[in-house]
């Protein structure tokens, strides 16, 4: 049996910098090439970025990830990997087509295989994804056929990402032609409890070709979404063999003992192309015994971690300086600056209290206290002379006063972050925004909501693991015990709590998740045992806060239904009164 | 020859208010059966409004259709209207159906056949629009097969919009079955100059089926589209033979000599269903000669009412008292400022003068002159002590302090709206949306943007023809014409004036319609005559304002390519840097 080294390149790319990208790959291919690697494949578009959304409408895109592509081959023989294929996922158009107003999808979504400084062969995605956060029949065609590369007498299979979500297409072409290996290349977002799909799909993929599946993804974060990498193999019998760490780029070089080529092109229905690779002698250095355990075991770790990314990535890969974000003494902001601590280090970050006149001491306490723990810049920016002044000009009251006090919070965060270039986080959950429980262009203005996607009762789970974690690292737990034990507030007047205008936040979570992520009707939550009353007055302010939605800051996706590309629904919507 | 009186029903249904809807259909068919009709035909989802979005996900919103469509088929039966054939667009849907999280699309965009006080028959949309706002593949099912409805001995063929929009498939497969009449309901945005191409399209059908072919079209704002109406009626040889206004709801209702019915269900490969309607006699009172004339021929005109639809709607169907507007004295809030009063009357609009150090005497008494010309509520709000306390207060200078400027401006916006429930608008014209030349949470704040979609050099000629329309008709021109001829400012620091920041207006807007709308390449746009340093630039500004209006309102689309869902780019996004 045939002995094929692969080497799994998970990666952070950039949309849109080719350059750098290419250069992250160079890099990795050379240590794989190192490694004695037969076969080396970085993840889905790992050449441009993903997703590209309506980019991959301009032909120009097209053209210039074309000429990335090719320069890539000649860099990568001329760095010596040229007897060695490199497989980089990249969108791949008609070139120099020139249409005016591009409507519909021109590119696919696209393997290259590069080797002896060309581009030797192109798979073409078959099944785009559609639902979800994925628009992807918007921007590319679909395609069929099989291609297997053959290198080392081994016959490896190529697929794309949503290719091994369906049990028709290409998964059963090619088990087929009775490959040794399936190499799948993904883009695959993070989801809380997605990694419990998808090993137990690959490991159905490599039943039902009896085939080893080796599957490599993107890791970063892009706007709202994040690649959690957790790149692997496993053998014929769907069992886990090696196992990259998550939410980190690697490189996860493994040997597979593979059976003789044996794929005849032509033999079944399907177009099959088989793509040789002049394969040259290799030395084998030995190989470290790989690891097949799944890094962060504990979802509450990996949504932390998840979070802590999409952050980093966010304010880095845009190229801001830092944070800075406002410390009320609640959870939210807590959480908020916890987490911009550990994406970013405590230099970068910096929290501002805005204390009004219906701020208790504990809340200043408490912010200063997490400032303090934290060791961020931490300034007091007190709002009573800007919410006087307006406030008497205007005549304000009721709701209309309270939201100016959160306004002029927003102004001053504003004002420090056009003057210092720091990024402005917001810091609402999603339980907070599922109910529009805000102030628009008050303690929603910002860039970036690092806990966009956290319903409330998760805020409280993930503050608490940080400071046992911190405990049990020796570390200062870095949230005050009294933010994560207080009732949460507002404080827009005096004694105000959260709960005066909304339920208890187990039932309110409860009753968000069935009606926003289940599409669960009225009444099949009444009928799990919510008061109608409660569950319409919920429904009604769900539905109505579609506006403050759409005008909210992106923030990254952690669950299977996001606020943002994932839930699409009309503002003007009435729900007919009679029912 | 048989005759059929066909009635076209152009309405505006709201979406998710199906009771609503439904006495507004059976309203518009008792008119038509008063005049005869033997067929009565409404728009594509005249049911539950359009577009559902991801409503189409949602089993109880398709289940809620169902019973609406059937109840409305009883009540036409009652009203005496059951032996006519009422044609309703909904969403069809497997009813009791309750899959946890539906993914993928589980509906059929769908016309039903209402007849005998039940639904005699059901065809579904075969192409799905899924390019530009469209999403339908991600929430609808495409389906195959011919529908012919068969009254007075007609053959009645159905299509549903993007149907007709393609030569392949259901058009094809009808031309082949000879129906006299093709009947398509229609949910077609309006875009400036679409009329250009709707006409010749339904003529080409009307050549290629032999077949008279009748068109009908929603009408109203639907939050960022505009349906602009405009249902017409071809002969087969593509003429047009009558045609209904643009922008309201109008009942339609033409005579139409067509061949007796000859389809034979399955000669031809499709799947044919022929559903015959028993006809009873009927009196035919003597009808008044169509008119086949276009409504609004001047390009202007059509959009100035498709921006005061869309406003209109988007305010009444919201259920806002009114809007109110910051009045700068220049051309852009004069211009929403005049298609508020035209859309909503003076009484339900304010505006509100906020004047800083900066401001000069012109800009305040041109936002008076226009206030007293348009007969709104006008409100002078100075602006200086507020700016001044919080600039003291964060020692602000430069850019940060000129958006102080701004955001004071929202905050007060925002208070008189929180007071008074009035919506606000927000005034930004598709250039500056573009390059970002706008403050967030300052001049951008509102809930709607009446010119999002208006580019600067249409803003100037929009008001110049407003003004003469009002000359033509002996009223007073609303726009002060100094707001019209003087150079554009944001008199944010003393002297300023946009050109000091952009290029000319005429020379932007060129380059932007050739890289947003047309998708250009910076070298197809410098190839065009325009110096490279300044299209980088501006290709920059437009990359970089993308997370800017993300969290912008929503307004009507009046361009093939509008921001928003029309055009889908990530916010983190770096082009390479050596190209």
């Amino acid at each position: 049996m045939p002995l094929l080294r692969v080497a799994l390149g998970q990666t952070n790319p950039r949309v849109g910098d080719m350059t750098a990208n290419a250069v992250g790959i160079v890099a990795m291919a050379r240590d794989a090439r190192g490694q004695g690697a037969d076969l080396i494949a970085f993840p889905e578009m790992s050449l441009t970025g993903y997703p590209i959304e309506d980019l991959a409408l301009r032909p120009e895109f097209l053209t210039r990830a074309h000429h990335h592509l090719e320069a890539l081959a000649q860099t990568l023989a001329t760095e010596g990997i040229g007897s060695t294929p490199v497989i980089v996922g990249f969108p791949s158009g008609p070139l120099h087509d020139r249409a005016r107003h591009v409507e519909h999808a021109i590119a696919h979504n696209s393997a290259a295989i590069l080797a002896e400084g060309r581009i030797i062969g192109i798979y073409n995605k078959h099944h785009l994804p559609n639902y979800s956060v994925f628009d992807e029949y918007r921007v590319f065609r679909s395609a069929d056929g099989v291609t297997i590369l053959r290198v080392n007498n081994c016959d490896v299979a190529l697929a794309i990402c949503e290719d091994i979500w369906h049990d028709h297409g290409p998964v059963e072409a090619i088990a087929a032609e009775k490959p040794g290996l399936v190499l799948v290349i993904n883009g695959s977002p993070f989801e809380r409890d997605k990694d419990d799909v998808r090993v137990p799909l690959v490991a159905r993929r490599a039943e039902q070709t009896r085939a080893h599946v080796a599957y490599v993804n993107l890791v970063g974060g892009q706007d709202d979404l994040v690649f959690d990498g957790d790149s692997f193999v496993t053998g014929p019998g769907g069992l886990v063999i090696a196992r990259a760490p998550k939410f980190v780029e690697h490189l996860l070089v493994v040997d597979l003992e593979l059976p003789d080529a044996r794929v005849r092109a032509g033999q079944h229905g399907e177009t099959v192309t088989v793509i040789d690779v002049p394969t040259s002698e290799r030395e084998h250095p030995p190989l470290a015994a790989p690891t097949a355990d799944e890094t962060m075991t504990d979802a509450r770790e990996a949504v932390w971690n998840a979070l802590v990314l999409g952050l980093r990535d966010y304010v880095t890969k845009n190229g801001f300086t830092g944070v800075v974000l406002g410390l009320s003494g609640g959870i939210d902001s807590a959480v908020c600056a916890s987490l911009a601590v550990d994406a970013l280090g405590p230099q970068r970050v910096t929290g501002v209290s805005l204390p009004s006149r219906f701020s208790s001491d504990h809340s200043r306490d408490d912010a200063a206290d997490l400032a303090a723990r934290l060791g961020v810049e931490y300034r007091v920016e007190p709002i009573a002379d800007g919410v006087a002044t307006l406030e008497g000009q205007l005549k304000l009251e009721g709701v209309a006063a309270e939201n100016l006090q959160a306004r002029i919070r927003g102004v001053i965060l504003m004002g420090i972050s056009n003057s210092s270039g720091q990024l402005v986080l917001t810091t609402g959950n999603k339980s907070e925004i599922a109910v529009g429980y805000s102030t628009i262009y008050g303690d929603s203005v910002g860039g970036f909501a690092p806990i966009k996607d956290v319903p409330k009762m998760l805020v409280w789970e993930l503050a608490r693991w940080r400071n046992d974690e911190a405990r049990k690292h020796g570390a200062t737990p870095p949230i005050p015990e009294n933010s994560i034990a207080k009732p949460p507030s507002a404080e827009l007047r005096p004694g105000q709590v959260d709960q005066d205008s909304l339920p208890d936040y187990e039932v309110l979570d409860a009753i968000l998740s069935m009606y926003v992520t289940d599409r669960s009707s009225r009444d099949e939550i009444v009928a799990t045992g919510f008061e109608r009353g409660e569950v319409d007055r919920i429904i009604d302010l769900v539905d109505r806060a579609e506006w403050k939605r759409r005008q909210g800051a992106i923030g990254p996706k952690i669950s299977e239904m996001s606020f943002g590309r994932d839930r699409r629904l009309p503002i003007t919507y009435r729900r007919d009164r009679a029912e």
